[in-house]
């Protein structure tokens, strides 16, 4: 197993933006609500996300969203029934990242899914998630994967109008919590088991 | 690359007890004064430990050694110049948890190293170490990776008199950086990538 990834600088990538993309459910607890509508048609829902990693001046930087200034997300959404993760989370990323109209609009584009770095387990319909499943939960409402991404050396990117695309260092991210939440907060040490060369 | 790990039950595991082994340096300030005197002769300290992982009732528990009822701490010490990795792990672990005169003490033992979990750097002669290489530090002085150590179905482990051996729960040690400190409480995250089979 390699553990050795190449990453290329921020400069790299060109960021475009294309039309907004409202979010799905008007607040958190109407997606609480679709999620439990949801879990009883479907069972537990699948999230995938791609954690998409470049660098800056030799540090690692994780390619996160802000909707409305205001919380961080990566990339991606939870599945359909029987959806293929990796296919999904192309998809996914094609939706929310890939310029319209361009080569990426038509299939699932050039995105390189790698290692599961995480899973997230949501034991009821609330918001508390838990890098395991805690004892005695049998039946988890939801479970999240988080994916490597690889980005190729060069890209163009287009951002939805209501979001921004940040580039967030690693030493923001860690110890960080109360900024960026317990799933974002964690993604430095995620990474740490990789041997990155910044081209 | 299989993600799929089968734990085996803490009731499979026997301990005994063997001759205390003092600490090498009785405070922190002198380990930090070795690893400076250490440094200047042979560059970074490497250091590797592992994460032995068992389960109790379908809930996974890492094994650690407690030590005068206060810190805890994973098995394992830093290498000597040029010394393996892998095997120097294996030697520190029967150092400190084979069975005296056991066939594990004449040679390296059975167990079995897996992935590298997590890298943590220590930038300079202090307590503090990152989950990556900080910005604009070019010679960090410590090193230590953490690797899966796949237990056996079972196996007798001799804990020095001086210490305890103790099965910690992930949902004790997940967010509680307070008790456990910043590397050991983050060992959840770094196993929720595996899809564990409980015997």
């Amino acid at each position: 197993m390699s553990t050795t990834i190449t990453l290329y600088p921020l400069s790299n990538f060109t960021f475009s933006t294309k039309e907004a993309q409202p979010e799905e459910d008007p607040s958190v607890q109407a997606r609480l609500q679709r999620l439990q509508n949801n879990y009883e048609d479907f069972g537990m829902r699948r999230t995938v996300e791609g954690v998409l990693v470049v660098h800056d001046h030799g540090h690692p930087h994780i390619l996160m969203l802000q909707i409305a200034n205001a919380f961080f997300k990566l990339p991606g959404d939870y599945l359909k029934p029987g959806e293929d993760e990796t296919n999904g989370l192309k998809s996914r990323l094609n939706d929310r990242l890939a310029p319209l109209g361009g080569a990426d609009a038509s299939d699932e584009g050039d995105w390189e899914i790698g290692d599961c770095l995480a899973q997230w387990w949501r034991p009821n319909f609330e918001t508390f998630m838990y890098p395991y499943v805690p004892p005695h939960v049998t039946k988890p409402k939801e479970c999240k994967k988080l994916f490597m991404v690889q980005m190729p050396e060069k890209k163009v990117l287009a951002v939805p109008k209501n979001m921004k695309l940040l580039a967030i260092p690693l030493f923001e991210l860690y110890d960080n919590a109360a900024r960026y939440g317990p799933q974002l907060s964690a993604i430095p040490h995620l990474l740490s088991r990789y041997d990155f060369i910044y081209q």
